[in-house]
């Protein structure tokens, strides 16, 4: 008897964690809209019932998954590599804006806006087999940590992102990131960090060519910009790389405004969420200024268009998913 | 005691059947090879032995799943698509090879060689949403037959490649096309016809944008050739779409010698195959010569290189997967 009322309190204690996907999202109306629309387009027989096949959740990166503050981490690698690049060759720093990163002036790097940032990624990220790089860009996330956190940067993801990609995936979901970012750097560490394989990272690419060098055939980085997966780009990249509209799309800024609409105008069932950053204390606090993760549009239109806005004091339990 | 001896005989007639999962290969060298090296990947503690993740396997499509004679069938849908355009507006044809292509001048059309072809794929190709363009497609394999054989053409898929395909995925690899054709022109088909979902499927592509129409966003096919996934360019698709090295590469022409070579050079276990067209009697007889498929550096180099050469005639104890 006492076993069986042990049993009984374990099942009765065992129901409501089992019950909860999202213990890091507060019990609010972001985790119950989330919750009911999964339970919608996962009931068999209902009528927002979608088959697992089409249930594609697609997810910004970049302050969505991760942080992006105080500016994003692919563009702190690039500092360090051309730092590194510039010292065995310093002919390659041929603009202020390369010569400032190369110093560290990171003021005076930024000082050429996007144009800029794209010379310092272009001159950065060339040069190597795209299997070179992913081991260097993981080289470089296990021995850097973050300027003010002090963290490792894998460990700046989100824990309520995590579960949400987790309890999307337990659903039939397939899980993509759709990313500003390059695609081979998030490759590097996005099946550790998030349990999303190479084939399912979609972002910006620079021009690549096949070479065989000393006999080894290799797919080579050569710099320049072929593709940037940002606002209009992104629903090109979706139809691109996955070949079907999502039915779930996350993101944090502007960037992703054209793949939450792209998203949400298909037929049937629909979800679309940003993720605001509104968190001080935890994490950062930032939305219609700065130079990284502008949130301004969407934050207009979220609420007249049907889009949840998630309220990272207020919804979070919990923002990191290393310890705090 | 009958029942058991039957019991007993159906298990020995099954046993040979379950054991053969590529009835529609003769057995013989060719057979044996592929049997030998999916065992190898497959086979827990052995030393060839490759995790699920990391079964890439990759396929050409035009000679190597379906038919690609007298000319990709691609063309022939880009010609017809050509003729009802230009009927409601002449003007588009502003070539010589365009006005031989609507006027259904297969030779004059061909004369422009890759160029013309590439010229009649954009006109043809342009200006509709990815998701009109694909039922399009769906519509036009649906209502057209073959011009020699009268066949649908997804009624001229090959019987042992359908054999290969479902082999490697039961064994737990990840089957892709990566083509020369276009690549939503072969998404729009490769689900039903190989079990190959969108996101698996690569390929030559036309320049994107995406556009809010009448309040409808959509993605739409712009023309003009930004991507081809042919020769050189089949390593760099197979980077961009997943990420990873295959193990396992198959072709039929000199498109796909880059592909093999670079899925060959990998480290550990790897299949590189080439279906060489040897049957003039079922289905056609070409190689080095013609302006499709041609296959000349492959025949000469696949055996020092150890790439399997699949002779039709030998190897296949049927072709078409539909009954002959």
């Amino acid at each position: 008897m006492r076993a069986l009322l042990a049993s009984m309190a374990i099942a009765t204690l065992a129901v409501p964690a089992l019950a909860d996907p999202l213990p890091s999202w507060t019990d609010g109306d972001a985790k119950s809209r989330i919750i009911e629309f999964v339970e919608a387009v996962t009931t068999q027989g209902g009528d927002d019932y979608v088959i697992a096949d089409d249930r594609i959740a697609v997810f910004d990166n970049d302050g969505t998954l991760w942080a992006e503050q105080p500016v994003y981490f692919q563009a702190l690698y690039a500092l360090d590599r051309l730092k590194e690049k510039a010292k065995a060759d310093p002919s390659i720093l041929t603009s202020d804006t390369l010569k400032a990163a190369a110093a560290g002036d990171m003021k005076g790097a930024m000082a050429g806006g996007e144009k800029g940032l794209l010379e310092i990624l272009d001159v950065s990220h060339s040069g190597s087999s795209v299997e070179d790089f992913k081991a260097d860009v993981r080289d470089w996330l296990a021995n850097t940590r973050h300027p003010t956190t002090g963290r490792a940067y894998t460990d700046m993801t989100y824990q309520p992102m995590l579960e949400l990609l987790t309890y999307l995936r337990d659903e039939g979901f397939s899980t993509y990131i759709v990313s500003g970012g390059g695609i081979r750097f998030i490759r590097a560490f996005a099946e550790k960090a998030y349990g999303i394989p190479p084939q399912q990272v979609v972002g910006s690419a620079g021009k690549l060519s096949y070479k065989v060098v000393d006999g080894n055939p290799a797919v080579m980085m050569d710099g320049q910009i072929a593709f940037v997966d940002d606002k209009e780009g992104k629903p090109v990249g979706i139809d691109t790389h996955i070949g079907k509209r999502p039915i779930f799309a996350a993101g944090n800024s502007d960037g992703d405004f054209q793949m939450l609409e792209y998203t949400m105008a298909g037929d049937g069932p629909r979800f679309g969420m940003l993720v605001h950053h509104t968190d001080a204390d935890r994490e950062f606090a930032y939305d219609r200024k700065g130079h990284v993760g502008v949130l301004s549009k969407g934050l207009d239109e979220a609420e007249q268009r049907g889009w949840l806005l998630v309220d990272m004091a207020k919804d979070w339990r919990r923002v990191w998913s290393s310890a705090e």
